[in-house]
């Protein structure tokens, strides 16, 4: 039998849909994010990073950097273990006690990332509720989809953050059936926020639990960095929320918080918990220290959305078609994967400016784009350069320019 | 809806079932393993750890350790991205490039845990081979049989480590059939090894593929510490070997290593690898100090298998159902859940020994048992003080002593 040519063949499907990756090999330097070495097949050259989603830099931070050296000096690198067999260590009972305090829950659960969080999470939680319904969001991120997938539950999809065709739903399963209604607080590909109040109300309205991924707002928007909830007022009203700390706070790793039981629950029932090495201790206490200053600090919040706001009047101005968001994420439309890719190439290999392009599966086809996130160490000289290496590829390409292009989205 | 109760009424059949876990809180001390802080309700003790599966203390090695601080000092804490999009960076490219040469295979792919690599690893390289067939040892972990089980494959389970039944189940599904063989090469709770050539001439023989957990024995077996298939010579007739790097290596990840195109299209494919955020670099270069060490010190080995044969020895003369395994692992026989948890109350309350009950679902219902890993930092007197710490919850508990027990299992 020759195994190797079914590989082959599903190679052979990507590079005919153009989608093959290739991943760029990136050497950031602590202290000066977002400058970063590319280790092309050329030989290593500077290049500047505009779509990391350490989002606020903070796993250059000093305190952050500080926490894990003192830590892995002081406790070494790894847990040695699974959280129940010698791998539960104190800076990870620790960041779990300060994840509990930033949601204003009573317990919260760390997994080894974000993705493995919803996946077992979602599983596990519905598993446990007898004939649970699921209703998820049109846009939900892979991981919650897999997730409900494996939880073997039945689960009607309702149409990207619109709320009435939640309530149609909501009201065709019926009041006696059990529910879980499972989003994202802010979608990071559109950069778009739920109706999280209206969601609530529904959810209270016809008696459903509520799951909330907020992998792309932690640390960036409320007052103490807690998220969109947060923001918004309604934390308390989200039955479990989900978030990483991989992307703002600039570490590793996921969690789940919510009240004790249900955290406990998923404690003791999850498997992608229970069997797998618990996170080691530097990665903990750098991830505490990032969610204690962000906690208090609001200058990276703030620096962020400024950065964000500049970026998208430069390139708006330069007639680039920025697609509108509420958000720290600037998605530039292309609609187009061999342009999309292509534009990539150009800017890394002739601006040293790094992006990636982003391509189906991540979004529809068609809807191809750019999707730049500027960091709070963003500064102007960058964000023009960035607009002008745009402008150069956009001619190009042969891409159109002018502000009407916005409207392609 | 009252969700809360679905939460409480799954905790109580834990409780009910005496398996409700409670997590120790330990803290290691880098240099002083297996010496720990036991944070008890009572306040910090001192302990020693008896169960950990940082099996050669590598986690505390000035060579690993050292490599963590430098790359986190020097390029920051998180890898700030998907591995397609900002979060391919060089400590990881380094760490594939060396895993695929501990393995001798062309490459070598990260995941976030070994968890992960056996679960959307196994379900992703299944699911692109038309109509396969998985061919599962009784006793694989828990993440093989999650991936096993979204691959969505067909699947039949032959008996524990029994090659005629597997031929037996081979034969059935005739030659045209396309299979995979997937099996642990050492059984962690049973510390048994799996009779790797036999299974090498049937997948030759009946056109199987054949995938190995090697998660128990990398940087432990093997002249360059890459494991069972390496010490038996058949590490070229495995197609693809998985590991993880938080046992022996002492850090955190997953891998698998294989043919170039397999490889890739598990890259490719697996939505477990694309949609996460990558290792931290501090720890990838850990990982990379780690194996590098131990593939060509064999002290840490010699001494490990030495306070392993101890550990035995002295514990069967003191009379103690040591179940005979051929490895470092020492489980020794108790057979009652209850009594297992109350042995470990006892041990770390009264004798400052830290082990943890290995209870049902871990193992079968009647198999409970203590699982002692010795490392190479376990003195005499370490082992002497745990033998003598035995024999009295032995007799505390009214447990049978004397070797005849062993039979038990
Ligand atoms: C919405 C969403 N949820 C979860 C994740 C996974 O988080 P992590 O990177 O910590 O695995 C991601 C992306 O990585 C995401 O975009
Ligand atoms: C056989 C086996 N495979 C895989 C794993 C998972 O490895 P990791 O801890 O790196 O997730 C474990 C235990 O943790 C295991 O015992």
């Amino acid at each position: 039998m020759n195994y190797e040519k079914f590989f082959g063949d599903a190679l052979d499907r990507l590079h005919d849909e153009r989608r093959y990756r290739v991943f760029a090999d990136l050497e950031r330097v602590a202290g000066r994010f977002p400058h970063a070495v590319w280790h092309s097949p050329a030989g290593p050259r500077d290049v500047v990073i505009w779509c990391s989603n350490d989002y606020l830099g903070m796993g250059q931070h000093p305190k952050v950097v500080g926490a894990m050296v003192e830590t892995a000096t002081r406790l070494g690198t790894g847990a040695g273990g699974t959280r129940n067999i010698a791998g539960t260590h104190h800076p990870l009972v620790q960041l779990e006690a300060e994840l509990a305090d930033l949601h204003g829950k009573e317990a919260a659960l760390l997994f080894t990332s974000g993705y493995v969080s919803n996946q077992t999470g979602i599983s596990t939680l519905t598993k446990l509720i007898p004939n649970c319904l699921i209703l998820s969001d049109a846009l939900n991120h892979n991981s919650m989809i897999e997730g409900i997938r494996q939880s073997g539950c039945e689960r009607v999809v309702w149409r990207h953050n619109d709320v009435a065709h939640l309530e149609e739903l909501l009201k065709t399963a019926g009041p006696d059936r059990p529910k879980l209604i499972a989003f994202e607080s802010l979608y990071s590909m559109d950069g778009d926020v739920a109706p999280m109040a209206k969601i609530c109300d529904l959810a209270e309205k016809y008696g459903a639990m509520t799951y909330c991924d907020e992998v792309h707002a932690v640390g960036m928007y409320g007052p103490r960095g807690a998220g969109i909830a947060e923001r918004d007022g309604v934390m308390h009203r989200i039955d479990i929320l989900e978030g990483t700390l991989a992307k703002a706070y600039g570490c590793l790793g996921g969690y789940i918080a919510g009240k004790s039981k249900v955290v406990d629950a998923v404690r003791s029932y999850a498997p992608g918990f229970i069997f797998t090495t618990a996170l080691p201790p530097a990665i903990c206490a750098a991830a505490t220290a990032a969610i204690k200053h962000l906690k208090t600090s609001s200058w990276e919040r703030e620096r962020h959305q400024d950065r964000a706001a500049r970026v998208k009047a430069i390139l708006s101005a330069a007639g680039l078609p920025v697609m509108p968001t509420d958000t720290h994420i600037v998605p530039v439309f292309v609609g187009d994967a061999e342009r999309c890719k292509k534009a990539c190439d150009i800017l890394i290999e002739e601006h040293g400016i790094y992006l990636q392009p982003i391509n189906y599966p991540t979004v529809a086809k068609g809807k191809e784009r750019l999707r730049i996130t500027p960091s709070p160490y963003h500064d102007d000289g960058l964000i023009d350069r960035l607009a002008e290496a745009l402008v150069m590829v956009w001619e190009q390409l042969d891409l159109p320019l002018g502000a009407k292009s916005m409207a392609a989205e």
